[in-house]
């Protein structure tokens, strides 16, 4: 076995060119591209960690995966598979070199309406798929906030959440097979389009959320559910976190099941609220119930189901809502529903006026750590004085606690890398997970070992070892802590999706 | 390693001795047992086939779990972990002899009635925790058919689904999070109790169903959902597995989604009608619309939910099962609905008027299949002249074919085989599992390589080496093909459970 504590032994460059040369033999005209651009785009996600690969290859069939697979075996060149490249850790960036297997072409998408399946390639958009579905009178639940460009293939490799877990669950529950190949090359199917089955040991589930190391995947069937047939939105105000919060448990302590339940602290409000103060694009919700009041924290819920069922939980959901609140909005159509969710669906944006660079940790704490967690950010800002502005997915305690800096000043970035390790620790201090749809990838390899003991990494690089003997699947991330703090980030780049 | 192609290599029969002797010396008074009547109970589960351990281990805590397992390691002794015995596959059957650690006595439950989470110990037994849940007005849906005596780290064990699974998922749906061993005795948490969580591999979702050969479950949190306000039963007969068939893939087209939807073939219902018409215990349903008729097809339907989507559920429910009916019934109240439940929880029992040895087989086929299958039961039936009884969860395509005959008589033990490998054949053929809850154990083995490739059975095999380097959990189980007619199944034994 040519990995070692140090992690595999590669090709060296010499080698790898012959394996280059190999490659383009065997497979179709095209599908190795080693244009500059194609490397460019592949060599990182929106984390901006970027390292240039050798080569984009877009593979024209699963035999052409199993060829690379097999040649990066024999040659020992490392390969990275990527959809769109809109991770947020550095999972999609070839760290170590070789070869990106490019899969965002693998689109297809084909719903059974009778028994409610969608059976896409791995390159399917988010989007379009829950898009077919609806044709069909079904629903694809997990929208991570990237679901307009991200692929399945990525959302599978980080199990993606998304603003209706709590409600819907993750992306994990609605993968019912995978299709795909071993690290070595062998075509493998884990699952079928089938609501039970126990046969063997579950790879399936293992593949899922493993980032793309443990197996490629080529195509997966989804479980897709009837869609719900409306939904009521509400929009509230509280004076501070705590308010807000306390509200929140008491929606889940009724057995609520809101569908969105999205919180945001005051600082994110402020960023937002100075934002288009400034620029007069504010619009006319009370934000500030009167003008020099400092902005609110704020709960935006949704309820779905049928007429009768949403009707009746509105009832609960005003009383639970406004019980500490300062004001309260109740969409009384879609249009008053988007305006409602302006605010969540920009705030993110408007973080940048306090730094150019945004780190987004997307930690989870159980209920009861909420509020404790959220006056840690604070003391984090008093401590550090680094903006730590925090919105997320409360009914699931699925926190995106932001770290705003500018990255040129090296004693600003020395304050930003104290404040995400004092929150990382806390989170795990709380109970909590350091990542919660995102995964590990380069960013959060340094703190794997405060959430997890030695003996369950020892497993887990076990089972690397046993199903990738050579080390070649997307080489350098989880296990090999790497500090992202002393390799400058390509902010050059734009992204099709970038604002 | 100790292992090898052929399996591990354990202690011979002096090296256990003095293993024991040790174990004994590290372990509370009492926690080793080596009495005849325990090892009798440990010897077996439902499927019967025996095989006495050395001891039975009842560790008082934690610690004493890691020094069985360390122990077993050293001395190379199996281990094979337990709760109730209710497993149909011969998966808790100790058949390296060995070890049989008894977790049945770790049946703490504690709800969080906020959150809605169940803290469970793995002897905890499935329904308890339901009542536990639905005290606090929660509810933990998975429900197979041994929920009154199987304990929860036996439904992990095998993923048990159950009769609800279409509508609610099965025990994987709701396990958040694992606390355990390594084969090799280290603790090790999978998961936390938080609805997102991607953190590393997940080995929790690989654990759960891997039938207690990649680790040993001591504890589990389980996600608990609010529980449904009502229900509406149904009981339809159809002049054939046909009409019944049809009438499923119309209600599913429909997108209704019932928590309950049972067939019952006509074999089976000929069964139940022949045993209570000559006890004069048949009741008051017209199971046969005039005397002499043939046993029709059943289809039990149940959708649940609040009294508005009950209510109108049922409409669109009357007209879809009614339209190729030959009668149809609904509950007025909840005797009535036990009224129509009985079919469906005696029918199993009724089938030994056909031979002395069910064989239950808990396939699952895709919707477009289950018709085909059904018909193919008949003509294996014809074949083999063995009864084929079928009944099953139609909504998740996972039914239950039973071929039923006299263990006695060696002729009809052939047939039997002949039966069941043609069924199985068939199965895999169609696109569907030979398990969907039962899990593979001794009694699939053989049937391992029809449903898996030889890469993914390799794959299966790796992980198992990656976490057991000395084979020493739960060995001779999935991989290595068991036949279970050369073995006698002790049928004298009597379950607390057996009717």
């Amino acid at each position: 076995m040519s990995t070692s504590s140090e992690g595999p032994v590669f090709a060296d460059p010499r080698r790898r060119a012959t394996a280059l040369r190999e490659l383009r033999k065997a497979m179709t005209a095209g599908a190795v591209d080693t244009a500059d651009e194609a490397r460019r785009v592949a060599s990182l996600d929106t984390c901006r960690l970027a390292h240039l690969p050798e080569a984009v290859i877009r593979p024209a069939n699963d035999e052409e995966v199993a060829t690379v697979l097999r040649l990066a075996n024999r040659y020992r060149v490392p390969v990275t598979a990527r959809g769109a490249g809109s991770a947020t850790t550095g999972a999609a960036t070839p760290i170590r070199g070789g070869w990106v297997l490019d899969l965002s072409g693998w689109d297809e998408i084909r719903i059974d309406a009778v028994s409610g399946y969608a059976h896409v390639g791995a390159g399917a958009i988010n989007a379009k798929i829950n898009e077919a579905a609806e044709k069909k009178g079904w629903f694809y639940p997990p929208d991570p906030s990237s679901k307009g460009y991200s692929t399945i293939g990525g959302n599978i490799a980080c199990n993606a959440g998304g603003l209706r877990a709590a409600k819907y669950g993750v992306t994990r529950d609605y993968v019912v097979a995978l299709e795909g190949f071993l690290p070595t090359g062998e075509p493998v199917k884990w699952g079928l389009p089938l609501k039970k089955y126990v046969s063997g040991f579950n790879l399936r589930d293992l593949w899922i959320g493993s980032e793309g190391m443990l197996g490629v995947v080529t195509r997966a069937t989804l479980k897709l559910i009837p869609a719900p047939e409306t939904r009521a939105t509400f929009l509230a105000a509280y004076k501070d976190e705590a308010a807000a919060l306390r509200t929140v448990r008491e929606v889940l302590k009724a057995r609520l099941v809101p569908s969105i339940l999205e919180f945001i602290d005051r600082q994110t409000l402020d960023c937002f609220l100075r934002k288009h103060e400034k620029a007069g694009t504010l619009g006319s919700l009370p934000f500030r119930v009167k003008a020099g009041d400092p902005a609110p924290a704020m709960l935006l819920l949704e309820v779905d189901g049928d007429a009768g069922q949403v009707r009746r939980q509105k009832t609960a959901v005003r009383e639970l809502l406004g019980a500490k609140a300062l004001w309260l909005r109740q969409a009384r159509d879609e249009e008053e529903a988007e305006a409602l969710w302006r605010i969540r669906r920009t705030c993110s944006q408007a973080m940048f006026q306090m730094g150019d660079t945004k780190l987004n940790e997307d930690i989870v704490v159980p209920l009861e750590s909420q509020l404790p967690l959220l006056k840690y950010t604070l003391e984090v800002r008093k401590k550090t004085g680094l903006a730590t502005p925090t919105f997320g997915h409360a009914a699931d305690g699925n926190f995106h606690v932001h770290v705003m800096f500018d990255w040129g000043d090296a004693d600003q970035r020395e304050r930003a890398r104290e404040s995400i390790e004092l929150i990382m620790r806390k989170v795990v201090e709380l109970g909590g997970a350091i990542t919660g749809e995102h995964g590990i990838g380069l960013a959060k390899s340094p703190f794997l070992s405060l959430q997890h003991t030695e003996a369950e990494i020892g497993a887990m690089k076990r089972i690397k070892d046993a199903l990738d003997p050579n080390g070649i699947l997307n080489p350098g991330k989880m296990f090999e802590p790497f500090d992202m703090w002393l390799q400058p980030r390509d902010r050059a780049w734009r992204f099709p999706w970038d604002h």
